[in-house]
């Protein structure tokens, strides 16, 4: 009845396969904010990763076309915080109020000897649901010609801290100055932004209709290695890093950490947190609901026939 | 469509509410393996706590009614061991054979500077499912009278392993030493047997029959602190300590340790690993059901009228 994807975005079950007759297909992910905390945790501020921990799941289960109905989290440490764990678990919940999901439980384990002082881990897991023909991505549908669209990130989001945290510290400012790319708020403060949640907004474009082909989460490995995870082995997605502008805390992180554009593309989302394949008849429709739906939405490419690489990056030597 | 049962064993998601018509029930949970992980560590042995990390999730979801359909792991560490990881996983994936549910997914995260060496933590979740008449406990249908079943579990299980460790540590015996209370094995060996996984021998009772008015898992608390959350708040267990035999290794810490009984029945299972709570009438047909799975069962005591605490346990002081 279940089955894991390896190079997915989820792990699907089918509930009618498990002994429910009529029943739909579930998936399900866990996945942790990693170093990020101890960005909180130097700020002592523990909300905005808690709507990271639902946001790193719950866009994940939008890849396989399903819409997340529920989340669990867990905490580790060495002694509860409590005061740190509230407002982990606020913004937990302010996580799942954003994508519409139930937060059914959580786990607070207190293991001295493995965590130190004020140190913790966090990870969570979310369940969605689908029904046979939401599935994604729908790569026997894909071909040349088709769109590729890319839809804001806020900041950073989750993944590539351990590099942001070099840099940060090889640079010498402080977490508490303020942000040499956004004066309005401290460098801790910024970086802490938390990971958008594309769910409502992409479920109101996928919900009844077939017009995406395919979507990818950028995480960890960027643009350059989440992007072909959706698409077939004979096409490539072919992106112009010129059609968006890149967000200023990646420039500057790219000049402080003196970083390749190609590694910068391998670390961090550079502006997207989400890309979409769709039919090109069909682009002007999907961008107008995202923006309707309140994300700001580019067109970035195209699917052109595999020559090498599954994801081809061009005017990389833009981004400077 | 959801809603959290506090102080049970598992949050629930009504899959009908949540918009899909003639949908199950869903129960999901989430936990760790707690501090017996540093006698993992120390023994370098990880395959046994990987079923640990599987069976405190299915169990739970046991109690209230619902047969576990898939689970995922996660994993926090510093830089990944993947002999350690290996093991861990080979583990859990016996765990899920034992409990027949499907592994869909898993994550390790690499977390240097927030774990030292080769520390690690594990959680894992299970998502069970059930129809609406499996629900569990069935408080209503209990009275005064029902029967009180014990259900054998393999050792310490997965809780009081911060108190192991101290009583180990303050009595001088090694974990590679012989196992005072088994010299077949040693200390560390025996402490790190498998929680018992209990899916296939309850659900052989409770997947067509309504013989099972409640079950409590065994865990962190005790039969003293378990047993009283699946039982009406008029009614007490009363529960005859005498009617099984406190296991060898539970006696060695008591006496080691110099633990109270009261202390025991908290901390430990002291031999009891699953509580179930039936009908006179259909005592001897549940032991025999669950014994023909393999399971050792015991009449342990039954249900009274409430006056003071929920679980009242006779000849305490026997346990010397």
């Amino acid at each position: 009845g279940a089955q894991a994807i390896i190079g997915g975005f989820g792990g699907e079950v089918d509930l009618e396969a498990a002994g429910w007759k009529g029943g739909p297909i579930l998936v399900s992910g866990i996945d942790g904010v990693g170093t990020k905390l101890l960005i909180a945790q130097k700020m002592n501020k523990h909300d905005t990763v808690g709507q990271d921990c639902v946001a790193m799941n719950v866009n994940d289960l939008l890849c396989n076309g399903a819409r997340s109905i529920f989340f669990l989290d867990y905490i580790g440490c060495s002694k509860l915080n409590l005061e740190m764990a509230a407002s982990f678990v606020e913004g937990v919940a302010e996580g799942c109020r954003l994508s519409g999901c139930a937060l059914v439980g959580g786990e607070t384990a207190e293991m001295p000897g493995l965590y130190d002082g004020e140190d913790y881990d966090a990870a969570g897991t979310a369940t969605g649901m689908r029904s046979k023909d939401q599935a994604l991505p729908r790569m026997q549908e894909m071909a040349e010609g088709d769109i590729v669209l890319g839809i804001a990130s806020d900041g950073v989001h989750s993944n590539g801290f351990s590099l942001v945290r070099k840099i940060v510290a090889r640079s010498g400012v402080e977490y508490t100055d303020p942000a040499p790319w956004d004066s309005s708020r401290s460098v801790g403060e910024s970086l802490l932004t938390p990971t958008r949640i594309y769910v409502k907004s992409i479920w109101s474009v996928h919900e009844h209709g077939r017009l995406l082909l395919g979507l990818a989460h950028i995480t960890g490995g960027g643009l350059s290695e989440n992007i072909v995870r959706m698409i077939p082995e004979e096409l490539a997605a072919e992106v112009d890093v010129k059609t968006w502008e890149m967000p200023a805390v990646f420039k500057w992180l790219k000049k402080e950490g003196n970083v390749t554009s190609e590694e910068m593309a391998r670390a961090f989302n550079t502006g997207l947190g989400m890309v979409a394949v769709v039919k090109a008849e069909n682009a002007d429709l999907v961008i107008s609901k995202l923006e309707t739906a309140g994300e700001k939405v580019y067109k970035v490419g195209k699917l052109v026939k595999r020559d090498g690489e599954g994801c081809v990056l061009k005017n990389l030597s833009s981004w400077i």
